[in-house]
């Protein structure tokens, strides 16, 4: 068996009614902030809010009865570990799920919500993988792989069938890759529905394991990644060469340009992409000039983001626009310097978020003390008239970093 | 001419390709929360992220060719200028938006962005109205209202015929009312097709104006609502009128269910809904049983919400569920104490955000100290693990309120 736009049509007709077919949307302010056509496949709407569901129900329903009665196993820190846990249960297959110690009790009670039996193993996903398949041998489960196996790739490939249904004319689809299933379903459909359409793969730059192994090289990967989605360090031996001879070209997206997609989707938008689900926006702003005047398909593939970080992205960009501004006062200490800073600060129409008041720093004069204020503006320019009024009054002023999370 | 199923037939036939025809899909986790079958119509996914494009281009394209030369002109600090603005520029009509002198400045860019010419008068909402109503007469241009126009109510009202296309089975609608123009169009539309089904509208406790005006009743209105774009004072004439003909009840929610209804959109459906947008999720929030096993259809009019607000309601959700923890520990002023405080903390699995240390606060003992420390952590049980090790240290130890806006 191999993976062909007949199998993907057979994985489609499978999985009709039990997973969702999501949305297929133009994005107009996408469009205008790349110079592109955007497209924007919204997989963040399927119920565990990722499309691993789609690959694992068909795995799931290409079981045999016996396989079946034998329960299934998976390893997956992520949306995989979700997908499977959702979607056997369903089917009344019992699953085991094995989770590395360290991850996020949110997503453990999510996976065993779904009624899955949670194994926590190992501080790394290696030690977690080889506890997987001790517990797999002994107790003889059905191995269900994240992306490299026949049944999730055709399960995978299901998007683009949808996406050049809904969107004939489109010219190019950018799809995140970790371990290669995603891209390797959806470019054997798209090239064979469509053989002019260019199908490109966008991997962190901390992970770059699919144009390591494409040119035969040992992959370097590491660091900590938003797009922790795809931060895989080996590919799958199917997906490669898959890859190999359907994939046109494969980019890297740094930390800022994900960081940057994030927000987009959320501010423009109005939806959650994680960072494996932005990578695809991230990539066509980091080379706008490589898309631009195209019709692009983006798979917004999860959107299961911590909250934390996502408030952390906002304010962040809040502060890159001026909107948020954070500055240290030098000036002298003496009784009510506070309320006149303060008072001026109101009068230019900026809004007080936070003070704190140092006297006893050694790099302040004796006499004096210093102020840090961090107050809402309506723009860079607004920020600016407010410091400039604060440095006529006799106060000397300047600018904090407020790049790191304020959560 | 009044408003019927055949004139908002006529209006859906009008603005088909100009506006999009949004997603109305299935959400199982607002389902699971609310224990009813909910159905979102993702209105937020619209250009201006917002329904009020559906109205606006109705009574746009019903202008004659002399009234597209004079010009039209609309009030509104908000989704109802931007839906002007964008669809007069698309059919070349000069737009004026007056807004008030307070408004957003992003607000503002936004709408001048479409290329509208905008006025910023008048502190308050009545004062700009008073402005444009100036304007209007001065230059003679057309006036857009934002919910009392037949044309506005029929554009509104093709939201309901494409819901109950997609979902024939739906048992109730919940609808947001502020001025009224959206739940009128949708209950004309929905009870011409299905008399049976129960059309509920929700307003803001603070802002209960439409309640207020079926029972003959002044309104006391006031206060700050999440929910903005219903914080209506006057509803409609002929609103009022289709009102009290077509829907079924009217709800009033407050502050917290709005709140909590737009952290499940967010948490759950990874989407994002300004406070008027999730209002009809809030009303089954505050009233599960109301709406318990039945097919119910959600509005989610708007998604245009402030990202320091989003971030604050995050922040505070993850408070409230003892993930996000603040805690002042009192205990012996001596050196290594933050030290040796900080790493129980670690050892037992917290991560801490901030700290500040205080000895000048009069109520601490002279030789003792305190240290607010705030912490992730993975739950509420986990947070009481750590703050009985604390205690077992021999510091004391109590929580402090995280409730307000860290931002």
């Amino acid at each position: 068996m191999s993976v062909t736009l007949d199998t993907i049509r057979e994985a489609a007709r499978l999985i009709e009614g039990a997973v969702m077919r999501t949305p297929f949307l133009p994005a107009p302010k996408l469009s205008r902030l790349t110079g592109a056509e955007v497209f924007v496949k919204y997989e963040n709407l399927q119920v565990t809010n990722a499309f691993k569901e789609r690959g694992a129900l068909v795995k799931l329903l290409a079981l045999s009865q016996a396989e079946r009665a034998r329960g299934v196993i998976a390893m997956s820190a992520g949306n995989h570990a979700q997908a499977v846990a959702y979607h056997a249960a369903r089917l009344d297959i019992p699953a085991t799920i094995v989770m590395p110690e360290p991850t996020p009790i949110v997503k453990v009670a999510a996976t065993r919500g779904y009624g899955a039996r949670v194994v926590l193993a190992g501080e790394m996903l290696a030690d977690a993988q080889a506890e997987a398949e001790r517990i797999a041998a002994a107790e003889d489960l059905v191995w269900v792989h994240p992306y490299d196996d026949e049944a999730i790739i055709a399960g995978q490939g299901t998007i683009a069938l949808e996406m050049l249904e809904d969107q004939p004319e489109l010219d190019c689809l950018v799809v995140p890759v970790g371990g290669g299933g995603l891209i390797s379903g959806m470019a054997t459909a798209a090239k064979a529905l469509k053989p002019d359409i260019e199908v490109i793969g966008v991997e962190s730059r901390l992970y770059p394991s699919m144009v390591a192994a494409l040119e035969g090289k040992p992959a370097h990967c590491g660091g900590a990644t938003l797009a922790e989605g795809i931060a895989v360090k080996n590919v799958g031996r199917l997906t490669l060469e898959i890859v190999r001879r359907t994939v046109d070209d494969i980019l890297l997206v740094d930390e800022a340009a994900l960081e940057q997609a994030i927000n987009a989707y959320m501010t423009l938008q109005k939806t959650m992409a994680e960072g494996a689900g932005a990578a695809g926006l991230a990539a066509m702003l980091a080379a706008p000039e490589r898309f631009s005047g195209r019709r692009v398909g983006l798979v917004l593939c999860g959107g299961n983001i911590d909250p934390r970080l996502l408030s952390s992205i906002m304010v962040r960009a809040l502060a890159r626009d001026g909107r948020l501004v954070s500055v240290r006062i030098t000036t002298s200490d003496r009784p009510g310097i506070l309320g006149e800073i303060s008072t001026l600060i109101g009068q230019e129409g900026g809004n007080i978020m936070e003070v704190s008041h140092h006297r006893l720093f050694l790099n302040v004069p004796a006499k004096g003390t210093t102020l840090d204020v961090t107050m809402e503006t309506h723009d860079a320019g607004h920020a600016a008239t407010i410091l400039a009024a604060l440095e006529r009054a006799g106060h000397s002023v300047h600018m904090l970093d407020l790049g790191e999370s304020r959560l």
